[in-house]
């Protein structure tokens, strides 16, 4: 039986969903929906476009809606409000808010006998998965997690408030010799600045002071202060041609022992396109919710309450005899 | 509350598993229960040891036992056996008789109301996580598992076999080329001598043809006659001291495609010890599976039935607001 998804908000992660529903064997794509207005929405597929506000009326011939909205507004108030009606999943990735966002899915979804995974994805997602397993079997060890090389869209954006920016692309990259270290089992500990560099690529306005410009990245609390940041100005073709991409990536690794043997678990991505990636692994959670759904398990869900097997669209016999 | 764990059978896995369980925080070694005359048996730790016959007297005392024995005898017989009277965890790795084996567990663990994870360890186990887990979010990909570099127990035994042969230690080593192959996303169609190479560690008597032997390794059908085997010659001293231990590890990747745009999963294992690594992964999932049954989940189970979540000593909300 076909489960039919929707797909809540088109931009990068909507797209996204869009290819990776197509992709699924199992999966159907039964509408896209946006605040916009929906005959400005061109979807790459044949999908009919709604206004969010007809949602509602789409409750009995949608299985599960993949909300494709950001975590700074969006995420807060759509996630509670829909896992009323539906089952979702979303991918919010304020890592702080985590406990609170859960809390109030967590209460509208069971108000509404629903299944709601949140902070969906490669990390939180993916990446959590793998501290979680490799902290249980390893209680004696440490884990680091190192981010890149790929695009910030948050430290992209910062780039782009400073006066005199016209366009940025901001690469996080991990440090190969803090990588090496975690790897030969040193079990270092590592200063924010000893894991990632930054590198910036800038396109300014005509006249702006580069230098002026370059302080103020390389100054910006918070984004930029603790990390060895290079800042490069091209020119807007140059971002065009060689940052257009948002490829995105990084490594989680565990070294820990039993007694005095040593043991190295790693788990790392790399990505062409993140949201596209992204997407790919909500849309594979989204068969998942369904099915719990099904069984009764309702409420808000993680990455870490949802068995593997629930996420492919095999039986148990094809996996075990095939995947086992 | 501690859970009581007991170990049957004492060999290297039982060993490992009596180490990993004072390594958790919430484990408790209830007993060791072995075949062989108990006080013949001297554990690390300050543990009693049993005879199996009296294994059935522990009924209410032990919430969960691992069992430690070998896939070839051993866990056919004994998982199903004790499955109907406790909740067990096993590491039974031979792939083509896991259905069989899943089938008889399953029936047996129900009628006891008891709850079995069968086939865990690293592969099967979590290896064969990552391979579900990525084909599902990647459905457009190829998987491919590397072993090693580490010790084969089942080729050196093999090795071992031969006339003339007093002690060997076999390597499988991944070619690294292939390894590079599918890291860069050509998702190349591999033979089995392509991916694999074998280092054959070998002690003869004196007065034995080398020659003569090394032909017998190199020709062995399923197990060296389809791989590039290299033989090398020591002294029963050279390889007490050099290949003392039972390193292991290996890869697991998934290179999969959205579209056009390209990516990559992989997961990687390096063991200083194989069994102590395998008992780390028994144990954890001995927790879950105690904490399965309290939830009235009976019946064989694998690792793609157990949400991550289960195998941490963690509560939902510390697993949430610290590894997520």
């Amino acid at each position: 039986m076909t489960t039919r998804v929707g797909i809540v908000g088109y931009g990068n992660l909507g797209k996204g969903t869009e290819k990776a529903i197509q992709a699924a064997p199992d999966l159907e794509l039964a509408g896209i929906f946006t605040r916009r207005n929906p005959e400005s929405v061109h979807p790459v597929s044949n999908t009919p476009v709604y206004s969010m506000d007809d949602l509602e009326k789409f409750k009995e011939d949608i299985d599960v809606l993949i909300l494709c909205g950001g975590s700074a507004s969006d995420l807060p108030v759509q996630t509670p409000q829909l896992a009323k009606l539906f089952n979702v999943v979303d991918s919010f990735d304020t890592h702080a808010r985590i406990p609170e966002h859960f809390a109030n899915v967590d209460q509208a979804a069971k108000e509404g006998g629903k299944t709601a995974a949140i902070s969906i994805g490669w990390d939180p997602g993916l990446f959590s998965l793998v501290r979680l397993l490799s902290e249980s079997i390893l209680p004696d060890g440490d884990t680091y997690t190192f981010w890149g090389k790929g695009v910030s869209q948050g430290h992209s954006d910062a780039i782009r408030g400073i006066e005199g920016v016209v366009d940025a692309r901001q690469y996080t990259v991990p440090r190969s010799e803090a990588l090496e270290a975690v790897r030969a089992n040193e079990r270092p500990q590592l200063t924010t600045r000893q894991k990632h560099t930054r590198e910036c690529y800038v396109v300014i306005e005509e006249g702006a002071d580069p230098d002026r410009i370059e302080q103020e990245i390389k100054t910006m609390p918070n984004y930029f202060s603790d990390y060895d940041t290079t800042v490069y100005f091209i020119s807007q073709e140059e971002l065009n041609r060689d940052h257009a991409k948002l490829p995105h990536g990084g490594f989680v690794l565990r070294s820990g022992a039993t007694g005095e043997n040593k043991h190295l678990i790693e788990f790392s991505l790399s990505q062409d396109s993140n949201p596209e990636f992204t997407s790919s692994v909500l849309t594979a959670v989204a068969r998942a919710v369904v099915r719990m759904n099904k069984e009764g398990l309702t409420g808000a869900k993680t990455i870490f309450d949802i068995p593997a097997s629930y996420l492919s669209w095999k039986t148990g016999e094809e996996l075990r005899s095939t995947l086992l």
